[in-house]
């Protein structure tokens, strides 16, 4: 029966290098049962996890799709600096690419689910310019990989809403294409007025009963201000559990009270926060935010396209740099990082069930490794790669 | 004769994908000539380089090879807080590893030439606890891999020198056992006694003509102090050129007028500055640095050892570290990076005719990649990698 899968030799996490290898049992997409030497039942196909460290599958909570380069050949980095520039260049760029969106976000979703993400979700920008052909490519590329992971599609106004007359229209045009979720763009600090950008956003979810994902890069007070109009939003229309604000830097760059206050907003309004691990700017509060409830999340960010040469579609890598990035040296610290990158992911895009234990979603990644923290640091190819109880990569290749 | 090579089909840096590939030929350890389809004189061999990018190999400015536990199992993260907690788990914890520290160093010493470093400068600790034992095997490693890469040994006081009584008669008898350095740790903030703590290094830098390679965590206007003492002493002594500060946190924890001062009294003592691109410090000022004209290297540090999880040897992986740590995007600073790592840590070691033109010495590494930022973000294994004109490893793999 499809999603029936015996994964051979394997020590879940948070099982050490001594701990002893088991094989797990999946019955219908779930995780049915655990233990040495199972017995296959009829009819169902075994791997060999060769004594990888089991997770749950990675869930990239955050990238572009429509925008990565990954696998053709690399372009010198084109764009000055600021926000409005890096628009502006991919603007110039991006249909001079070798292949076109589809082609190219298939490629990479590919990469990402190799690499042990089955559950993703990627903004497509939706603006003038491009009309909806972002946003197609980036639903043709989810076509492409249906049943090998699970996708989410934002309509992402990356060019501002109100500073890009039609965008509204577009982005509306986009949720009855496909698209799940709206997205939203620093509503003040680039898009001039918090207010009515929000209004349209929301405006637009609460009419097609959809989620909304912010990227609010915008610092301090400013930033502050618009988490507080975002839970009002929220809170307003009924939509706690719906709403995520990427980035959200603002937690990073206001005192400790202000924080305190807005992760007290967050939790309340059970609005999720997702990051990228970005070098520069100060890491999130990613203990307080989990303390406190807050679903938390991992993204690629784009990959190799014209905003930037980072990323590479591998979520162990970025689970690495956010481990790097926030010091952690403790296991239990980098630990955590992988539960953001896994689990805490996928709770961002409102999956449940996810994990290791008997009725978890059987999305599954095996990694090399002698305990999680090995793993993290050795970014070995993945062994195998499930979702819903079937291998869609394996050894670092897709199947 | 030794030391002569051709190698084929290789697009040197600065050249791009487009670049047409060359050959080069090296003679005596030499780079001799480049040219399209060069023909090989009588019996020099011919290795194949694949159309990789070729770069002066890496220098690995500041390896503790003594602590390196890479390549044996893993073991979780034991210590607490703090430099005095990291120096007590490690003596707690590094004469139960499962091989001795000879082994162990010259496993990683080469998984790093491996990684395209064939400059390295390696600390070794010096303590009452385990006298000259890690020294001596560092001072193995260096010779089971003589031949294949150039190595530098620091006598490094981990313990402290006056809190730890009868280090600086130990220090005195590395160099006599064939350290080539000798080393300081936090002469304030950890040993606490700033002016003690240099008279011992320096003395015995003096008495025995041999460089000094001190960390400097200690930040803010300690710090500052600190790199006053030093240079004073470089100056007095007239060291200038052998004297190395690693970390020097410092220069990224004072005011811009004071860390100007900071970088001019490096530039004027000709004191050169180590970093291993840590995740949660301020980067240093590289541009800064660099234009001043201070020499400044790149280094692992400790790899997978009882300080941290981090390190793997790999060169290339540290060069994405620092530009992705500095947030830099455009391809001349992740090019800077590459200096760092390469030409900048051999002027740190004070090697010269570090290069790829002609005269330069045949130390060099070819990168799979379609430019060297693209190599930077790839990071695959190195086609090839070449000491003094032979090919040393190949495919990731030491030969
Ligand atoms: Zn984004
Ligand atoms: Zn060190």
């Amino acid at each position: 029966m499809t999603g029936d899968l015996l994964i051979r030799s394997v020590r879940p996490w948070p099982s050490g290098r001594d701990a002893p290898e088991v094989d797990v049992l999946c019955l219908a997409g779930v995780v049915s049962s655990f233990g040495v030497g199972l017995a296959a039942p009829d009819g169902v196909p075994e791997v060999d996890g060769e004594g990888g460290v089991l997770l749950p599958s990675f869930t990239d909570a955050h990238a572009h799709l429509d925008s990565t380069r990954l696998g053709l050949p690399f372009r010198a980095h084109s764009a000055g600096a600021g926000l409005a520039e890096l628009v502006d260049n991919d603007r110039r760029n991006w249909r001079s690419a070798e292949q076109d969106v589809a082609t190219r976000a298939t490629f990479t979703l590919g990469r990402t689910i190799a690499g042990g993400a089955t559950s993703v979700r990627s903004h497509a920008q939706v603006d003038v310019d491009s009309g909806l052909e972002r946003l197609e490519g980036v639903l043709a590329a989810r076509e492409a990989h249906a049943g090998r992971a699970s996708v989410q599609v934002v309509a992402f106004p990356q060019c501002g809403i109100l500073r890009d007359k039609g965008t509204a229209e577009l982005l509306e045009a986009a949720l009855l294409a496909g698209a799940d979720l709206v997205g939203g763009l620093d509503p003040a600090g680039y898009d001039r007025d918090p207010v009515r950008h929000l209004d349209v956003v929301f405006g637009l979810a609460d009419k097609h009963r959809r989620g909304v994902d912010v990227h609010l890069h915008d610092t301090g007070s400013l930033g502050a201000f618009q988490v507080e109009l975002i839970c009002e939003r929220t809170a307003a229309l009924g939509m706690r559990g719906e709403v995520t604000i990427s980035h959200c830097f603002a937690l990073s760059t206001v005192d400790e009270d202000r924080r305190r206050q807005l992760v007290d907003l967050l939790a309340e309004n059970d609005i999720a926060v997702t990051t990228v691990a970005p070098g520069v700017r100060e890491p999130l509060p990613l203990r307080e935010l989990r303390r406190e409830g807050v679903r938390l999340g991992l993204g690629q960010d784009g990959m190799r396209d014209y905003w930037s040469p980072y990323g590479n579609g591998d979520m162990l890598d970025r689970t690495w740099q956010l481990a790097y990035r926030n010091g952690f040296r403790d296991d239990t610290m980098i630990e955590m990082c992988v539960d953001v990158a896994t689990r805490g992911g996928a709770s961002v895009l409102g999956e449940t069930g996810r994990g290791i234990t008997e009725g978890s979603r059987a999305d599954l990644v095996v990694v090399p490794g002698d305990s999680v923290t090995a793993a993290v640091m050795d970014r070995a190819p993945r062994t195998l790669v499930v979702h819903e109880g079937r291998v869609v990569a394996a050894d670092g290749e897709l199947l």
